[in-house]
């Protein structure tokens, strides 16, 4: 893929997740969601550093602890290692696309 | 900075590099350019792996043995250590704001 809008569709059933470079230590991720949500009750907790970026679209999110976010266009977020968070709502009048990089010396 | 395009200014004397974030192994930035390129005849020559992504604006990208690319809103580029490359030119008429990551083990 050599541009991140590419083959982005109006409607999907799933979340849709697209590697874009996987190396030892860093692993970067296409998002696209189009109205989906984390499941009720579900955080991710996750064993590695991740930081994300909304690129089109809106989505809330909710990190443990913390005032629940609105993520526009260029907003960014660290989700350290452990801290839980999960997607409270994507926008569904768009799809919205995230960029999204893991990272952590163990990340394979 | 919660957003990338905060305070992105429309002129700048020189290009413009903003650390997102930075831990051991990788290194995310955010770069302005309004206009600038790489010197005549420099070549960015890295020890580290990087991978681009221009969020607005355009710019004209050469690496070495490849056919001069043209990068708009949304395109990519992999930049593998000791890849020489080099930005021939960026928008004049409205700024690029390119995400880069920096990579590597060594990376500190």
């Amino acid at each position: 893929m050599e541009n991140i809008f590419h083959g982005v569709k109006a409607r999907l059933d799933e979340e849709e997740i697209t590697e874009l470079l996987s190396r030892p230590g860093i692993r970067i991720e296409r998002i696209v969601s189009t109205g989906q949500a984390s499941p009720p009750d579900f955080w991710y907790d996750q064993p590695n550093d991740e930081w994300v970026i909304v690129l089109t679209g809106s989505a809330g999110l909710a990190v443990e602890g913390e005032a629940e976010r609105t993520l526009a266009p260029g907003d960014m977020a660290f989700l350290p290692a452990r801290k839980r968070h999960r997607v409270v709502w994507t926008d569904v009048d768009r799809p919205t696309v995230w960029l999204a990089v893991h990272f952590g010396a163990d990340l394979r």
